[in-house]
């Protein structure tokens, strides 16, 4: 990867000649958090890169080993694997907000676990207490996944009763890093525009073929609301001339306190969650650069079973 | 009142011996709060006592001082009349968690602006500072709001798109006092049993014949919700044991990871807000003790019409 630099292959290079059933247990580990999904450094997956799998087999010793600490490890946990802090308490004021910090061996003031995602880590540990209680030849290699055919899938997106709306993006081909990083923050800022507005995401996710076609699904729990809206007003407790502001600007709407502030009720511009979705296909308010320029088709409910890409199935497999 | 002692009687009868023109003013800030709804301590009202509309009157020296002072209040202010406590500062250590505070002057400990809420308070607040700037009758004799019809109430709730849901007491008469502190404590109850299960509460509010009759009202912004909900597990920051216990009793309903915390889907027993209400007049759970024992009919859109009287109907006039 883009990271490794010479001092790395060096370092790793040195430690696995000294002691070459290493090599081993390195490849153990890495098939083991590809299969759990934990494996990449990469935005699609914000989990462990290559390189700090290796440095993880070399100071515990074996995969097992790894596994072994990593039982116990929380958010915050942090390895200084070749002591260059000498004192591994303070690394968390200097490596802040990281989910796990294991300081590189060859450069003391870089994180190797700088792109773990707390939720990749939780999974890893997860994974680990599971294998380490239950070791079975499946944490290596997962039975596939049989996808439930269509018929099945809209059954089963009826019996939930939740309503599905589904950003399709057509673009052409981008960065891996970039469309993932792009689709993510896409994500939060859409999810964030629906939330403002009261209505209620049950569960965000993305997908993409990594060529042509990404999907921001939205499952909602309320996606549609009355005509009519708070526009809340200052509290009781601030100062009066606010008050009395509010109250001579909306007097004819009948301003009343409610929880321990003012409030007027007034009119909901958008009813349902499908009118936000198509004011922000129009503004591209908080996309991503490159989504910005692609082609975006909204779709809702049934809709995104046009979606006939296998993977998506999959991805929506997994949701429902 | 129950509370006003005959050293009371004895310090406003001296004050206003010295002084006959204080009866009249007294009078005028007695009109002017009761035409605004915030004259009365006792529960229905939650406002200004007589005694206390007596002891600013005197302390101010008239109605119009009053409302002069009173514009420049807010939540917390403090008042020693007689400097009994010689340090105004200090009083809101003494008599915490009151809106305003006005010592007795006959009983240093006695804070006679107690049962004084926040909601009046900042009312009387403003109608000052309005009547300051545009001084007319109609603050002591409000034009008597006309009804409007109830055809008209009907196609007003139907525009809102809001959905109404009642709880309809009959019961004996009861203490007028308790019987506004019930209907209060249950009105948040209810609400609350509403909220902690998703849905949402626009507008809570309560009104009683104080004869035989009361209703709990609740206009609701989200009244439907899915089949399915979430079922919150510990966050991804937490213990791993709690982790993997929580992922050993839902495996197989595939826990995964939101907003920081494992969750998993699960079915959701109440989806109409109307069930809950169904199952809280079974149970009856975090109603005062009156209206435990009272008959309870659930009423929902439309049929709240069926509550005639006059008196009601103004109240969902005001809501409307």
């Amino acid at each position: 990867s883009v990271d490794r630099t010479p001092f790395h292959t060096e370092y790793v290079q040195a430690k696995t000649r000294d002691n070459p059933r290493l090599k081993s247990e390195i490849r153990l580990l890495k098939r083991f958090m590809k299969a759990q999904k934990v494996y990449g450094a990469e935005e699609k997956t914000r989990g462990f890169s290559g390189y700090l799998v290796e440095v993880l087999t070399i100071h515990y010793g074996s995969f097992l080993k790894v596994l072994e600490a990593a039982k116990d490890w929380s958010v915050g946990y942090a390895l200084d694997p070749e002591n260059l802090w000498g004192d591994e308490k303070s690394l968390k004021y200097y490596f802040t907000k990281s989910a796990i910090i294991v300081v590189d061996p060859v450069d003391k003031n870089r994180n190797m676990g700088a792109a773990v995602s707390r939720q990749k880590l939780a999974e890893f540990i997860i994974a680990s207490r599971e294998f380490l209680e239950n070791p079975s030849i499946e944490f290596f290699f997962p039975p596939k996944k049989q996808g439930r055919p269509v018929e099945e899938l809209k059954r089963l997106l009826g019996v939930r009763g939740t309503y599905f709306i589904a950003f399709k993006f057509s673009h052409p081909q981008l960065n891996e890093n970039l469309l993932y990083s792009q689709l993510r923050k896409t994500m939060a800022s859409i999810e964030k525009s629906f939330e403002d507005r009261e209505f209620r995401v049950f569960r965000p996710s993305f997908w993409s073929n990594e060529a042509d076609t990404s999907v921001i699904l939205f499952e909602m729990t309320v996606h549609e609301l009355p005509k009519i809206k708070h526009h809340p007003g200052p509290p009781v407790n601030s100062e009066p001339v606010h008050q009395e502001r509010f109250h001579e600007k909306y007097e004819k709407d009948g301003p009343y306190i409610l929880e321990g502030r003012w409030v007027v009720d007034t009119e909901r511009k958008n009813t349902r969650v499908r009118q936000v979705a198509e004011k922000l296909e129009k503004t591209r308010d908080g996309f991503g650069k490159n989504l910005r320029k692609a082609r975006v088709e909204i779709l809702e409910g049934d809709e995104i079973f046009s979606i006939e890409h296998a993977d998506f199935l999959m991805h929506l497999d997994g949701i429902l």
